[in-house]
Order: C-alpha cells, then structure tokens, then sequence
C-alpha cells in the first residue's frame, strides 16, 4: 500500500501541476476529483491511471476500481492538490483521451466558438451527451477542456461523448461537403428557430459570450437562428440557448 | 463631493456588510457593482440610492445618474467592498423593491423550489426575463437574490421582471384556483414536454439541483413533464432546463 502524508512530496507536486493548463498540456493528462465523476471515469477503459484516496475515506461500495492502482494520501495532500472548498476525498490521474471521427453522415455534432466560461463550457457538453448529440467540436478560443471548472459542470459528460478540437471552418466545410445542415446562431441576419426543421443529422453553431459567434463562421452556414427575446434582457445564457436550440433541432 | 480614501471609514464598513445574506435581510438594501448592473439599476426609480465610483474612473457617456448622489471612493475601498477579483469601479447601493402579484388570469410565471446554486438562480432569472415571463416566484431554501453572483447572473434581468417569495404551495394553490395550468418537473411519473400544449398563461415550476422539485409541490401540479435524455448523462442543468421549457410552452 503505497501512502504519501506531505504535500511536499515529489509525486504530490506532480499531481498539483496538473492544475495547471500548461502542465496539463504537457503531459496529456488531467486531474479530476469527486466520487461521481471518479465513479464514471473508471467506466472507461484506459483512462485513470491512478486512484488518489484520502485516509479514513471509504470507496462506497459498488465502486469498480477496475484493476487501477489507489494511492493513499493525507488530508493535507488531498486539499493541496483539490480545486475545491471542501473535497470529498477521491481524486483521480487520467490520461486525456482521443477521438477519431469515423464519419460525419447521419451524425449531430454541437460546434464551440470561443465559450470562454468554463461553466458554460462544460454545462454545454452535459447539455450534448443528454441530447444524444454524437460529438462536441471545440474551436480555438475556448476555455481549457481539462479546467477542473469545466469538468465539473460536464457531471461526467466528459466521458461519456466524444469531444475534439478541430478548426470550425474546415469541420464546417467538410459537414457542408456532406450535405449536413449546419444552424449558426446570431441576433442579427438570422431565422426564428422554431421555423427550423427538425433533423436527423445536423451540427448547431454556438459562440462566445461577449461576441457571439464569429462572422466567417456565421457566413459558412446553412442558416441562422435565434432564439426571440420577449422580454427585457438582452440576450440568454450560451448554455440554456444551446439547450433550448439542441431539443427543438432533435426530432 | 464626497469622497473616501481609508477602508477602514465606517461608511466602507457599512456598504462591506452588505455582501453577508445577514445585513441585507436586516437593512433591505443590497449592493450592486459593474458599469451594466448599475446603469440598468438607475433605470429604475427609487431602486439606486448612491452610486460609488472609484477615482480616476469616468462614467460612460449616457450613463443617466438621475439626481442620484456619487461617493468617490480609492482603489483600495472599491476593492474592498467588491466581489470580483476585478473591480469595474463602480458599484451601487439599492433598495431591496417589493412587487405585488396584482392579477393572475392569463400571465406566465416561472416558481422555483430550493435552487442552491446562485448561478442557477442568476441565469433563470434572466431566462425567465428573456421568455417575457411575467413574474418569479422564489419558494423557501433557494440561494439569497441578493447574493453578488446571483446578481451578476442575472446581467440586469433582476431589476426588469418582478420577484416576489412566497410559499408555493400556496401560491400553486391561488393558480388553481384560477384554471392556470401548473408543470412540474420530475423524472418519475411525467409527461414528455413535447407532449404539453403551448399556453397563453401557465407556470413552469423548478426544483432543487439535486432533489428535484419537493414531492408534495409535484402532488398539487396539473401535470408534470420531464426532458427525454438521449444520451449517457443522467440530468440537464436546472437552468437549462427551464429554458427549454419555458420556450416550449410560450406560443
């Protein structure tokens, strides 16, 4: 059994740098921490390398380690390498996965234009896996997929649908070449969206807070959609439009 | 011109204890900070009683004070008083507004039950404003409306569409009462919304991030709908959900 009680330990400082996008880069892994979303990591093959679990904790029962390895650390170890206020206590290593998309007919795909909120992100990616959506393509601008922000509001999402990142101009160009309606979102130039169809393959476009959308991208599309604003606000959460747009597109 | 340079002034301490639930209750003020925010607050009448702004900071052209007083104040007291790690420099002192519900036949309300999260609470607030909901109603056990990121989340749509707290079981009772229909949500014993007619006058009703909406409320409703998840994800964000629903039934 392998225990580490000081958070100056090497291994501990490891684990800490994964807080970091730059280290996460670097490495090609990531942290996560909590009993769900270690609990649906470990559903997956190949993806945590190591169980992080803090003293006097107890793994509840029914929870599949699968084989992987459990380090056992202090509480002091597991607050200095935690993102939150209060850890539960279960950390994990993984290694970030990679998807191949085999083929783009008769698919959904959500495409992200610079979403910078890593809430927003990440609430959008729980809002694909629950609409069936087939696959997240995230543009450059984006928030860092491995934020622990972000991968705490997918809820373990995250694992569940594949997420790549691709230049949105040329995954548009290539949904086009297929005949895949791609639906942009946009104030201005732009369609109710209850007067588009409902489709069995399509790819919704959404955009930064601040900025929306970017207009070449908005130019490569299909059509345009908004959603109407019959009250005072000026526009809606990025996340509750993709949720609002994704469930009337899905038949 | 007023102007105050030390934190420690008791004018400073005063605004401070406006970020605790404690002293807003106890007052009936809340504090308010950001160029958006407080500009959309003087809108209102009677709702901004000083607006504070930090030196070497202007105003916007446009920006309407309305005969409200400002209180110049330093970095380090506008940093002070602040809830973000970069202060606009401008914040604002308001009362807490009290609605009245005056009729209920044929308007749209949206009743939340015990969201935690002030996101969440931010965010449908601004949803419900933007769906050109008439009213919110806020049950017991939700987050403080006065709370800075409940504020924030509801980018100025705090000040268009009245708030009122209320018992809602009461309340549901008094819609009933009238023939507007009530939707719960649930996952258990519901309808697909899709299945639910659009409405001229309704109320959607919202629950608890992790319980759902309380039991005996989903017992009073007309009818409760649930979100169909396609995917591996075992909910939708609350305020993702209220979207959706809210645009379903409006017509």
């Amino acid at each position: 059994m392998k225990y580490i009680e000081s958070s100056k330990n090497p291994q501990v400082k490891q684990w800490k740098k994964l807080l970091t996008k730059k280290d996460r880069d670097k490495t090609g892994k990531f942290l996560i921490e909590g009993f769900h979303l270690v609990e649906e990591a470990l559903k997956e093959t190949n993806l945590v390398t190591e169980v992080i679990l803090q003293e006097n904790i107890e793994l509840p029962i029914g929870f599949e380690l699968n084989d992987v390895d459990i380090v056992y650390v202090s509480q002091d170890v597991m607050k200095s390498i935690s993102d939150t206020e209060a850890p539960q206590g279960v950390a994990a290593v993984c290694e970030q996965p990679t998807y191949q998309i085999e083929r783009l007919s008769g698919q959904q795909f959500l495409l992200i234009d610079a979403v910078q909120d890593p809430g927003n992100l990440g609430t959008m990616i729980r809002t694909a896996d629950a609409a069936g959506i087939d696959a997240v393509v995230l543009g450059e601008g984006s928030a860092d997929l491995y934020n622990p922000k972000v991968i705490r509001s997918t809820q373990g999402s995250l694992f569940h649908i594949p997420i790549i990142k691709a230049s949105l101009s040329s995954f548009i160009g290539q949904l086009k070449e297929q005949g895949i309606p791609v639906y942009g979102t946009s104030l201005e130039d732009a369609d109710p969206f209850k007067e588009a169809d409902k489709q069995d393959s399509f790819a919704l476009l959404v955009g930064n807070e601040g900025k929306g959308v970017d207009k070449m991208l908005l130019a490569q599309t299909e059509k345009n959609l908004y959603i109407p604003i019959y009250g005072r606000s000026e526009s809606l959460n990025v996340a509750v439009a993709a949720g609002i747009l994704l469930y009337h597109l899905k038949k």
